[in-house]
């Protein structure tokens, strides 16, 4: 198994309230370029700045961290328009960060962003990869693209309290900026990323559709901006299995049932058992906080697959957690 | 311990009959990016392309990937002027391939990629790294640099007949071109790089500088490419502890000793009893062919200090190869 993470940018964070994934909207543009370095160095490199949100909340990125230690898996980034360099080794896609989903033409190289990944995906060795991804805002782009595809626009968020009116209000302008009717993009994945999308989503797909043509196994590691990937995949018509593991924080958040069913995606759910930890690190997870990213979820899954114990990924969570605050 | 191969190109390599790091002078300038495809996912993959010499001894990514396959350590890759994509994900240090080591410049952008490097070895969370390199054409502009620092102008090859001859009289001219006297940039290791070295030079002395800055311990994983890099980086005014690990191969062909010496380097040769293995994958460099690369002599190092036996070794670089040539 090889875990992937797809890293970028979409000026639709900068939009006031639409996403916890930094503790302002100036940290949160370093969030993504921070989070590969944790994943693969296990603490900041290029800054000392750690993601939080705005709450405190730690990125997932020290959760997927200390499964890796715990469990190990190499790790490849991906580099889909990040807006801050970042120390971690990346193989870069293409492109600048995708622009305010509002824009008519957000992710203007689309279909390259798309071709560099499913190159890639082809070609990777393994039997199995997991996919996460890391790009605040991403949640609202996804919903941006379920929209132009026709799918239930069911997402979830990295904030405690889901700011739905405002990301519905939000894909309504970029519906009309970009001169879309919903359903309109349905069955031309790469025309809906590059209308409502963000350059992460075009990288994930490239890359699981890619790497599924060529007989690898895809798990995609995260909540709903997976599900919008998972809903790509199948528009770009691609009817092999097709796995999704997520967290119980984004499980209790929306109702994966119908649209994963609707999508015939194999689901998990990994509950890590935060609640018992009893410690900060994971104390405003149990609150519904950040929820996902970073392939968490996915990460969570392998951990629970390998016959791990969830106070023994407690401890390294926190081990993982001083590093980065100490 | 974290491994560092910093990769890229010379158009040094173009001259004829002076490098064995490819089949021939148009397979050898994908090289560098196979080497680092091989490291980190076991095979290349951007191209079916697998890096032999001429005589077709394979390139040592392959002993250098068995050993991490054994040990297991993380990789990053640096890329100093890789001349073609690689799908390896890497850290960008700056700017193109490196010009012809007989150019008046060859290097203009040393200063930057050294001190991208060196930020970058400064911040690395490991206690000690080894750093190797993959660069056609490397040990020339090695010959060339110590020329330009006033060092003994000691070089391997990774040819089995090393063509001395032709490296000194290309020194010659690139000493002419750039309008140096021999040990003109003693004290200026930038100078030295930007006038007769090559990017990877730059990259591997600003990781090493940066590195032992901070206090991480520094292996220097190969032969006399590093042992430049040594040079350099005493020429920078560092006086801390260094370690050179090298192959025996290396050792053979040229005395190490009063080198390792002045430069007050700990030296590791290791034998990896290739000779014992009868194989088609190692058969050549017991006849003095490719001799070390990659890191080979410094992942050697590492193998025999894990207390790994070299038969299990050579079980594991069979494995690695059949998957290439297969």
């Amino acid at each position: 198994m090889r875990f992937v993470l797809v890293a970028g940018a979409t000026e639709t964070a900068g939009i006031e309230g639409i996403s916890a994934a930094g503790a302002n909207r100036a940290a949160m543009v370093h969030t993504p370029s921070a989070d590969a370095e944790i994943l693969v160095y296990g603490a900041p490199v290029s800054s000392s700045l750690v993601p939080v949100s705005p709450a405190g909340c730690p990125t997932p990125a020290v959760v997927t961290r200390a499964v890796r230690e715990s469990v190990g898996f190499p790790v490849t980034v991906l580099d889909a328009g990040l807006a801050r360099p970042t120390a971690a080794p990346t193989v870069a896609l293409a492109g600048p960060p995708g622009g305010d989903v509002r824009d008519p033409v957000p992710v203007p190289n689309a279909t390259e962003v798309f071709e560099t990944a499913r190159t890639l995906g082809e070609r990777l060795p393994e039997d199995r990869i997991v996919i996460g991804e890391t790009i605040p805002g991403g949640t609202t782009t996804a919903m941006g693209v379920l929209a132009a595809l026709g799918e239930r626009e069911v997402v979830s968020s990295s904030l405690a309290e889901n700011p739905l009116s405002l990301k519905r209000e939000v894909v309504e302008g970029g519906l009309a900026a970009s001169d879309l009717e919903r359903g309109e993009c349905a069955g031309d994945p790469i025309r809906a990323v590059e209308r409502m999308g963000d350059p992460v989503l075009a990288g994930v797909v490239g890359l699981a559709v890619g790497a599924l043509d060529s007989g690898t196994a895809v798990t995609l590691g995260g909540g709903t901006q997976m599900v919008a990937a998972a809903a790509l995949v199948r528009h770009a018509g691609i009817e092999t299995q097709l796995s999704l593991s997520t967290t119980s924080f984004v499980a209790a958040d929306v109702d994966l049932d119908p649209v994963v069913e609707s999508l015939d995606v194999s689901l998990s759910v990994t509950d890590p058992e935060f609640a018992t930890a009893n410690h900060e690190s994971m104390g405003r997870y149990t609150r519904g906080e950040a929820k996902e990213g970073v392939g968490m979820g996915g990460a969570l899954t392998e951990y629970a697959g390998s016959g791990g114990s969830f106070p023994e990924l407690h401890d390294r969570i926190v081990t993982v957690y001083d590093r980065l605050f100490r």
